[in-house]
């Protein structure tokens, strides 16, 4: 019976039974509205999931699903992956390495610059043309033109398939580090989970004095709206490398004791802020108190 | 000698030799733009700092600079406290509690809620009219507008300096709690600085692809300033207090291990973000992974 299977493979790899223009591995949210916009866009789509049944509205829709990773492979010259994690990624394509030789592999499942890199040089020793992405939007904006996605890895891959690409969203090209799509992407989403917390312990203190997440809202959004344009001055101070130059709040003049000190007071769990704090007392115990505050840019990166 | 002193203030309490409609204590930045506002809308203001020579310019302006905290406390009605820290208005204004009995003091030196409120009863026990500040503004957009001060403790005083008040800022009284001002000002500041430390997370990542902290600001800031439109759906779920409403990326979705995970990959400090994944996974813990994102507000706020 296992030799049957091989003997179908093989059938399949000479012939689709139907070929396609694209085949989707993985269909939660965002895998099934990146079928859904190559779709519109009047291209031809092959589907897989793992767990059956979720392929119905596509395949109302025109897609052609299969039951197994091997007959989506077969079925297109791009296999796209939008799968859970690097280890699901690992798991499909691990069995499937053969029939993707000389095809092009576009994985937007979301993984670290690592693991990216990881799978690059895996596509590589199998003769798979390999393109990474990392998507910044959520799946509503796929095919509406408002988010962005960011890709690395072959920049061949990338110019031939720009105009498939270019259905879902925005497109750049980082260069051929398959990592840099998501160092970049990463480098984002911090900024904004960050925002999130320090607006959630924001409202936790306001809600100590009975205020309503909705009215603390109204007065940190344009707050912090408006402070975004501080981050170009702090940009220039680090990209000049000399936090002495004149015009800057001082670490000293940013201790944010008080704030700690106070959320303790009011029962609201400091540690968001407590750890800004932490940043800027490692650079004032190193001496650096009476430079500019872009300077706890100091205690997080990465030796160069 | 001690007697002498005495009677030397019971004087000058009787008859100040420049009598003045406010006296500012403490010249540093914020201090003397507040004095500088105060002069260039035509009041008569008196000066004092701790270190001498802050008030020259202030001097060349028409203001009256006094060597000491009692002749500063006797010289005016409303008297304007701009100091370093809670601790140093207890230290400067402990010795003329008696010269500020029948007085106005306007406390705008930061200081945590309940510090405030600690000073509110202190002033309350010399007779004293107490009123809370707190300066949402650098000292160059007093007197400009573009600022805000957010005022608490004694309604009256608010009311009657509201005309001397509005030359700073726009101006807002939260009640008779003199520790609410506090608290509004530092849940926004909270917002800001975790949001500040983000962005210099995302910088330490980006800069390890050779991205310049410039470049990464440049995509940076609109996103983050997008991204704030998203705190009123989460100020909704929270004070509807129902994390199950539907439309919302749950906790499991919103795991960030592969971002504290690449943080340690690239040799970036990961704490920023791995504080954010430690308020989420706690919720996950307590087996709400497939509520919604705002949830991690629980894993802060007080107990009420």
């Amino acid at each position: 019976m296992p030799s049957a299977r091989v003997v179908d493979v093989s059938e399949s790899q000479r012939q689709p039974i139907h070929p396609s223009e694209a085949s989707v591995l993985g269909l939660g949210a965002m895998g099934s509205a990146l079928a859904a916009a190559l779709l519109d866009a009047g291209r031809s789509v092959t589907v897989w999931n793992r767990t059956p049944g979720r392929a119905t509205r596509l395949v109302a829709h025109g897609a052609d699903a299969v039951g197994s990773v091997r007959e989506a492979v077969l079925a297109s010259p791009v296999v796209i992956a939008c799968l859970l994690d690097h280890a699901s990624v690992e798991e499909t394509l691990g069995p499937v390495a053969e029939d993707l030789r000389g095809r092009t592999l576009v994985n937007v499942t979301t993984t670290t610059p690592g693991e990216a890199r990881e799978l690059a040089s895996w596509a590589a020793v199998h003769g798979i043309d390999y393109l990474d992405g990392a998507i910044m939007a959520v799946p509503s904006m796929i095919g509406a033109h408002t988010g962005q996605v960011l890709y690395s890895g072959s920049r061949a891959a990338y110019e031939t398939l720009l105009p498939m690409l270019e259905v879902w969203a925005t497109s750049e090209f980082f260069g051929e580090d398959a990592g840099r799509a998501s160092v970049v992407d990463l480098a984002m989403l911090s900024g904004m989970y960050q925002m999130f917390a320090g607006f959630f312990h924001g409202a936790a203190m306001a809600a100590t004095m009975g205020m309503s997440a909705a009215e603390f809202t109204a007065r940190q959004t344009p707050f912090l709206a408006a402070m975004t344009e501080e981050l170009a001055d702090y940009a220039k101070v680090i990209d000049g490398g000399d936090y002495t130059v004149p015009g800057q709040q001082s670490l000293d003049f940013s201790d944010l004791s008080h704030l700690v000190r106070a959320s303790e007071e009011e029962g609201v769990d400091p540690s968001p802020i407590a750890m800004v704090q932490e940043l800027i007392s490692r650079q004032v115990a190193a001496g650096h108190g009476s430079e500019g505050f872009a300077r706890v840019y100091e205690s997080l990166r990465a030796d160069r």
